[in-house]
């Protein structure tokens, strides 16, 4: 491999690309709203294949709607393929960097090496997770359905009774969801996989650092509760007769969050939806759902307050708490957070070792793949809002740290496969 | 006008049809969605406007999407019109007989009038109102249009931000909400109005009793609460750095009912909407919005409680209280209230007089036109859901006494005229 020790990415063209990107699903508030499957993150997903055709990738969309393009190495020395990206889909009216910036600078990445005509030792696959945002039921669909991680049929439910599955949506874009397990790679595929994304707190602005090293992603539980009550007129059901599903609910909404603060104040709980049916002002609530969630690093902190919710539940008639899913805190692999430290040093960013209090499709490829991630900061920590910004020079260095990462672990070659995320060791 | 005293309707066609319209916006749970100006809704409007046709009656849809069919005398005494009718709207998962039951059996009085060469002294209007239901806003939209009873600027607001206003859905069916105030009729032009309902409560059923003869309709009071929070990553924001808009807004849930049984046994309040932005599981609540209710004969309850509720806010920071609407309780036309008795009484079914905890059409008609309203029994009370049921007698014998007070105010000729809103008075 030539030397690469001058390569940089172009930050213009990086923020650009993420300024184009940002247009699509934009509201007046300045928000995005791009939901996986909707129409606006179709029309990203369009957009992004003609920029991977653009820069010479082989585009695939695989049976779980994930994105990939590769750039195929001219004379690869192994089968295996490194991997980068994030995902392009968002919260209803979310920012434009979350997820967009790590499948952006990973594409941009890509268009540096091949334009530089830098071949790596293996092919490099830029790939773009479907619905990481829990649109439909649960997050991270398209990087567990790569690892295998999707329970049995949960792409047939939905946190609600109103909107369409994750399988409804893919058969309205033509696809089969009886087919969504050939999405599903093994994992000694992959040499490594690296994710660049906003830090979407406040520690690296705090500190005024550029580079977060990820060394674990927080653990999310995520649970449906239901609360029956009875459908009933509201003028003329007596006060005494009514079963009011909400009234019923309501006391959990201030309770959960309590209990998360008594259990350990660096852990957090959230209620961020209900609903009621059948929802309108002139009917007693029959029945409120609402998704609790919590995360922590602590597995024990997270099974402490779901034991409270359902001792809570279990008291009362006809409550139910279903599992969306459980998931532990991971650690990121040992070696490759070495790798990306001597980048950041490398290119003289300061930088610190930090766990992501958000879930990322890192989460789900660290459970079998070599996996590392890299963060930088926004303002004021805020996310998942219209408030959401980065600086464009944060995307630049990140991009930067993100192919130096690449760069190294390429020229090393075989050694750098030696790094395996079951028995992570230092080198 | 020849002799009538034998004169009835054809039970089983009225029947048949209730259960034709029951099958349009049915769902798998056996309830109806049929909201107002909704694909189902407009489905519905069709069906009533074939049968209409198919009747006799010359229709007409006006600029609220009220249907309006008349059948015209062949001799008028007078351009006074009489009119009977309700709405084919429902709540989400509704039943088959709100509202669909007084737009059918008016339908089906006009029926057996024609086949029987009945010549009433005035033309006869069957009007289904639209909206009634409060699908967009605030509900009885079709008769508070047709009276000039709508606020400024109503029809372009919403309960929440995520559904069309009215004035967007006339546009979809291609009205033009600028001319909704052609639908406004002058009062005058009406001779009465009267409207069969179920009684959507227990006590005909529980006393035994046919035909309830109402005296007055509930006040309704409602109001959209909006609670601020501030939107933000739910697994990066601290418990200690929230602003959570549920958490805010929460004891509110509990305290409304609360406030309203201490206030009086005999009124009701209900919050049956309640909306969160942006609504996803993975966000910090920005915002919540929910749509309190008040019901009560007694305008000062109301008020009180009312109070309570703006005290509470007013408490808070960024609260805000909307008025959707404050409507008092209605007294009908006494004489009127007098004709249906004698109807239920030369039909030989038990009856009394109550008062409606239901709003209706027939209130905003009686604010300036002589308005009468009989109730039919429904099982255990229920209504605004699947399990809303009457028996076929009941549908039959509310006909009859809808037919046979027509028949009975036909026969009164212009002395009938004489009844007025504003002054009531027994004749």
């Amino acid at each position: 491999m030539k030397n690469t020790n001058k390569l940089n990415i172009n930050g213009k063209r990086l923020w650009s690309d993420l300024m184009e990107l940002g247009r699509i699903g934009q509201q007046t508030t300045g928000g995005v709203t791009r939901t996986a499957l909707s129409a606006a993150d179709q029309q990203a997903r369009q957009w992004l294949l003609e920029k991977m055709k653009a820069a010479g990738l082989i585009v695939n969309v695989d049976a779980a709607m994930n994105v990939i393009g590769t750039l195929e190495a001219d004379e690869p020395q192994t089968e295996k393929i490194a991997a980068m990206g994030s995902h392009l889909d968002t919260v209803p009216s979310g920012g434009m960097f979350d997820g967009a910036l790590g499948v952006v600078a990973a594409l941009e990445c890509a268009r540096t090496l091949r334009e530089n005509r830098v071949n790596l030792p293996w092919n490099l696959e830029i790939i773009s997770f479907c619905d990481e945002e829990a649109a439909h039921h649960a997050g991270t669909v398209g990087s567990r359905a790569m690892m295998g991680l999707l329970q049995e049929g949960e792409i047939h439910h939905t946190k609600n009774k109103r909107t369409p599955t994750f399988a409804q949506n893919l058969e309205h874009w033509g696809r089969d969801p009886a087919q969504i397990d050939t999405a599903r790679r093994r994992p000694e595929e992959f040499a490594f996989f690296l994710e660049l994304h906003i830090e979407q707190g406040r520690r690296l602005e705090a500190e005024n650092l550029r580079i977060g090293v990820v060394t674990a992603i927080v653990g999310i539980y995520r649970y449906i509760v239901s609360v029956p009550g009875e459908p009933a007129h509201a003028g003329t059901t007596p006060m005494s007769l009514r079963k009011d599903a909400l009234v019923e609910a309501a006391p959990v909404f201030t309770l959960l969050p309590q209990w998360v603060r008594e259990r350990n104040p660096e852990m957090v709980g959230t209620i961020g939806q209900v609903s009621l049916e059948p929802g309108a002002s002139n009917v007693v609530p029959g029945e409120c759902r609402f998704v609790g969630e919590l995360r922590s690093q602590i597995a024990e902190d997270m099974q402490a307050v779901r034991e409270q919710l359902k001792a809570y539940a279990a008291q009362r008639e006809g409550w139910r708490v279903e599992t969306i899913y459980e998931k532990n805190s991971v650690q990121l692999t040992a070696p490759l957070i070495d790798y990306i430290i001597d980048a950041a040093k490398s290119e003289g960013f300061p930088w610190t070792r930090m766990p992501s209090g958000a879930g990322h499709d890192a989460q789900s490829m660290a459970a079998f793949v070599p996996t590392g991630m890299i963060f930088v900061p926004c303002r004021n920590g805020v996310s998942h809002s219209p408030a959401e910004l980065i600086e464009e020079d944060n995307a630049t260095e990140g991009c930067q740290v993100l192919l130096r990462t690449l760069l190294q672990l390429s020229a090393r070659g075989r050694e750098s496969l030696c790094v395996s995320p079951a028995v992570p060791r230092h080198q």
